[in-house]
């Protein structure tokens, strides 16, 4: 079966789980950026993100012996949520590794989608580690938020559904983080449609893999987009080196400003991870004129206390000193 | 024409330049308050709030030779922006007076939506006199924002459509600030459903209005809910007084914590004074176990670079001191 097929195959299972979340549009946005964007809400999904999709096609396709040893993952983010509320809907056992430093509503979040939430050291050999050693010893399965080909599937049928609600689009956008979204998206548009990823330039590391041609890392990740800040894996490279069209890169200030648009015009709350595409489309507005866009927002988990949109004028000025484009 | 004939007519009238906005939903909301809540979110609504309701049906009856001398409202408010709105849309000259120590974002929303903002000093009287000067000068029809009979009954469609795609709920929340929103409930409801009306402790002029039988006004207006500082008017007042089951007062850090709560759990951006209702509701959620509840969502025009998320624990407690309900 090929990628498309499996990806259709998986959008019927995980369906009656998930929300089949609405694509939005706004005159003002389009009229203030020149092109006909569209947004599909992942926002609205369960958990807050995209992230339910995989793993609930990951743990669906594992064999009932598998099924019933339980789950494993470690992540600080959406996917530890994901996995918390899909082994609850598919009822099996999870364990869910979050650094202790991890923050307590983060923590409280899991716990609240039915987690079991085990703690352990700030850096990640130390997450893997403890990941690898309950797997051990309990039988767990290990599921990768992004470098899992079944997890990447499900993720493609955010933008599967995108793509059918709003067939005539001339390209789509998503952000790359660990790369399951956009390669999901390009399992998705099928060779069919123009897709494109958008990084900051904080951390630009799927940018220059594609110019390189293998996997790079990020030396710092000065970034308010903490979705992007990690790396590609070797299942999900291959098929965004040889599908995705560009990736777009912004700088913080940019995505502070498609953040504030969205959520001032649309009175929608999303991540700055996802503000990321929105400030890829606007970068690069005077390509996409009186074009049809549609773009993923990834997610809306975002911490109330901590916003960035009061961020001080000196700060902001700090930011503009981010490389400029070629 | 009774009132609600008069609400059918305007609907079908002003259907084609307003949104007719979602009603949604939060299961998880639900499982947090213990009732099954819908939200009639006028926050998607142009202009970001209800608002250019009942605007629109203001000014579309008027005499031919009316509408040729424009319009002129006074407001630092949602109402500016839908005069400008609903002004443009129907092509009729506007004079929007606005305090001159309005923020210049709301200056530049108005202007954005071909307002012609007249600046004026800060007090009602400066508000009232130029407001009335204009009149004089140009003949322009002088619209209230709340206590108008045309702008209540465009008020009352939010709710309309709310009943309508929500027949069976056992009781309606709304703001009250004006009174525009409320009594346009009332009139929606035509007997056969119950309102409430919310307020925060700080402004609480209606519910006193309503305990004494008269128009009450507030000494002061310590509230974040920025929407509800007016009071009601003679045209409003006798229909909300009537009609409207009771008024629900709530503490700031209540307002707050509802703002909080549909912001991190539905991901919509709404207003203080839109809280303010869901905050009514979960503070009396014991008497609506099980039951079906609505709330219009009034808008979600926010100043973020301003927001109550981060507010010093200190100050929650002096809200706490806020009295309590008997």
């Amino acid at each position: 079966m090929d990628l498309y097929a499996q990806l259709l195959d998986c959008h019927q299972r995980i369906s009656p789980l998930v929300h089949d979340t609405p694509v939005l549009s706004s005159s003002l946005i389009n009229e203030l950026v020149g092109a006909n964007i569209v947004f599909k809400c992942e926002n609205f999904q369960k958990g807050g993100a995209f992230k339910i999709r995989g793993a609930l096609n990951a743990i669906q396709l594992l064999s009932p012996q598998k099924k019933s040893c339980g789950v494993v993952t470690h992540s600080s983010g959406n996917f530890a949520q994901a996995v918390a509320l899909a082994s609850r809907q598919l009822g099996l056992k999870n364990y869910i590794v979050m650094p202790s430093s991890a923050s307590a509503v983060k923590i409280a979040a899991v716990n609240g989608y039915g987690g079991n939430v085990i703690e352990c050291g700030a850096t990640v050999l130390d997450r893997e580690s403890t990941a690898a050693q309950i797997s051990e010893e309990t039988g767990a399965t290990f599921l990768h938020p992004s470098n899992n080909l079944n997890v990447i599937i499900g993720q493609g049928t955010a933008t599967f559904e995108l793509l059918r609600d709003v067939p005539d689009l001339d390209a789509c956008f998503c952000p790359v983080g660990g790369g399951g979204l956009a390669a999901g998206a390009c399992v998705a548009a099928d060779g069919k449609y123009r897709v494109f990823g958008s990084e900051p330039f904080e951390a630009d590391d799927a940018y220059r893999s594609m110019q390189s041609g293998s996997i790079e890392s990020n030396a710092s990740t000065n970034t308010i987009a903490d979705g992007l800040k990690t790396q590609l894996g070797d299942i999900n490279f291959p098929i965004i080196r040889e599908h995705l069209e560009a990736i777009i890169r912004v700088t913080e200030v940019e995505i502070i400003d498609a953040m504030k648009l969205v959520w001032t015009r649309m009175k929608l709350v999303i991540e700055p991870s996802s503000a990321v595409a929105v400030a890829a489309v606007i970068r690069e507005s005077t390509k996409w004129r009186s074009k049809k866009v549609g773009i993923v927002i990834s997610g809306g988990n975002v911490d109330l206390e901590n916003l960035p949109f009061a961020i001080p004028r000196l700060k902001r000025e700090a930011h503009k000193s981010t490389p400029l484009p070629e």
